[in-house]
């Protein structure tokens, strides 16, 4: 915890600062910062023969962890801990020295960018995220900025830079990004939605100006993953949280067709290694061999999916993430170590698999409910990789 | 609208009441009650051929119609409307009289089956549905009786008696329940859950437990659909609106399962004809091959899966029913044409095809664009049943 001793004495200038405290975070040359004592994700990722099966949490640095709430209350709020490059590399660093964790995930938002793009993002108490400026016609559409992801989102690289030198390659650092279409059902509906009754107006009945939006949303995103690879992320995730909610056809044409162009302009390569990018559609069971050609080199699944079944779907296109409910968590130790056998028997044995839960963790489960999974997965998957 | 008329000078006495004015509503025999002026549902749902394709509308009688609202108004509360079996016909007949629909479905909830095991169904003002009395434990699950679908539940099929005559054969009368699995979801939350954090750690940690409430749940909903069937419905629906939660596995054992067992206790042979069974998991494209084994005679769409994948999928085993996206229904007149078109042809040529939304109509659609759906339907679908 070195960083969160520093914090409290020398706060980092927030949102925009480019400044940071190299004298006090010695950088240490791109030999030693491209060594990685713990790579089992990136072969994984790669599917690559690996020991055992690697594991990382989608929102393992968060609210149900004591000293992020510690963190969190010292920044104000959500978005000065996000835009606090010391801060937020602090607590994307507490799950990975809590836990036997294969991966640290860059604690940020996916709302930054919709933030940088000047639609004033808020919280109300105990609801979600809330935009003050949604887009909702032609002229908001026309107007609006692709952010510099250098400058208005410097914050980012900045924290992914500290991250990086702070983690001492002890295990690889994945950035990311909402989709296309996730950041742009909140720029439209201005909040979180069930219905999305605004922005599937708009994809009805004006799907020009729709693929206007997208096309912004897909350069903005595109600029703003590069950075993170630039300033030290090892791999990349693309978060489509609400591409499930579309009919299967306007998933092909305005979530799909987005993501697939920004994983074409990613950068892929950086530091002698690929850059592996994941791609999740919550919900997007049903459109898995699409999605396998997108040019992600792993796919993201929810609980909903079977794991085998989406592997003989995907066939050696992909590697896969996932899946444990995350409800599973609020089962006790024994159950859930039962349920992280069923998840690794349910992908078989071979490369390819990267254990995670199906969604985010939920905010109110034990931490030592966390651990019981991330044990349970160290123990039990290397007899699903003997070597031959 | 003669019974709308009757409704206000002599209201049907509420919950329980059985002593109907069949003076009033003249019993015209069992002959003329069998015939059927139109029988496209039954014919699609049996995969028999047709000249067009059937189209009817989940919640098709309610809250965006402002008749219904003038009906709901009056009754006072939504669960007084439901058990109040003149008003509960009166709605049901409402969507009938206004557009050219091929089916009626009786106004009524999931949750009455609930309400009736005692648990205490209210509403809070802009909230989902809540249950005073939950159902938590051992104690609470084995002491949760099976209620009598012909006594404490006897207005649904006074309600469907009703609307039977009333309806005087234009359109078959759907009957419907939730499934065990959905019902069981409110029984335990005690309301609307976006993460079902009660019932999946009974689920997980108390399976066998969870296993008695679902057969609980099952037989009371199997004598509750038999009433119906008696009472005069034609055709069926089960709505397993929440088994999309479930893992892969978890819906196989919970949901899946219970359904069946449902389905296989249903008296299907009535007025001489087969009373087929619509069978409905929101989310559950991925399961269709399964759901297709479960007895039914056709499975709901929700807006995620191709109807023509899943008729490939399905193969002549079920007939499909769906699934234009609700949210299509907030577009012009001209879009929604162009969306009826396309799940047409989505379906292709041939029998098995009813027409419906995805889900439920929001209750902010303007009737004139769902005439505008329907009457897509009658002038489009005639070319996608050509005969040879």
């Amino acid at each position: 915890m070195r960083i969160a001793e520093r914090a409290g004495a020398q706060p980092m200038p927030r949102h925009g600062a480019r400044v940071l405290h190299y004298a006090v975070f010695p950088y240490s040359g791109i030999t030693a910062l491209s060594q990685l004592d713990n790579d089992l994700l990136l072969r994984a990722l790669n599917r690559e023969p690996v020991p055992r099966t690697p594991v990382w949490i989608m929102r393992q640095a968060g609210r149900y962890l004591p000293e992020y709430r510690r963190i969190r209350e010292q920044a104000g709020s959500f978005m000065a801990l996000c835009q606090n490059p010391e801060l937020a590399c602090q607590v994307t660093l507490q799950p990975v020295e809590r836990f036997r964790l294969d991966a640290a995930i860059l604690f940020s938002d996916i709302l930054t960018i919709p933030e940088a793009m000047g639609l004033g993002l808020y919280f109300e108490p105990g609801e979600g995220p809330r935009l003050k400026h949604p887009v909702r016609d032609e002229r908001a559409i026309d107007q609006l900025p692709v952010p510099d992801a250098r400058d208005e989102l410097g914050y980012v690289p900045d924290a992914i830079r500290l991250t990086r030198r702070e983690l001492q390659g002890r295990v690889p650092l994945i950035g990311f990004a909402g989709s296309p279409w996730t950041l742009a059902t909140y720029m439209v509906e201005g909040e979180s939605s069930r219905e999305f009754r605004r922005i599937k107006t708009l994809l009805y009945d004006r799907p020009e100006l729709l693929h206007r939006l997208l096309s912004k949303a897909a350069d903005s995103i595109t600029d703003y993953l590069n950075a993170q690879t630039e300033a030290g992320a090892q791999a990349l995730m693309i978060f489509d949280t609400w591409g499930g909610a579309l009919s299967h056809e306007a998933y092909h044409a305005f979530s799909l067709a987005y993501a697939k162009r920004v994983i074409k302009g990613l950068t892929r390569q950086r530091e002698g290694r690929h850059i592996p990018v994941i791609f999740f559609t919550k919900n997007g069971g049903l459109w898995l061999e699409a999605m396998a050609d997108s040019g992600a080199d792993a796919l993201g699944l929810d609980w909903s999916t079977s794991l085998g079944e989406a592997r003989q779907r995907v066939g050696e296109r992909v590697a896969l993430q996932g899946n444990l409910d995350p409800c599973a968590l609020y089962a006790r130790p024994e159950t859930i170590r039962t349920e992280v056998a069923r998840t690794l028997a349910d992908y078989g044995t071979g490369p390819g698999h990267v254990f995670n839960l199906g969604h985010g963790v939920h905010p109110e489960i034990q931490p030592d409910h966390v651990d019981a999974m991330i044990e349970a997965v160290h123990e039990l998957s290397p007899a699903h990789h003997e070597q031959r």
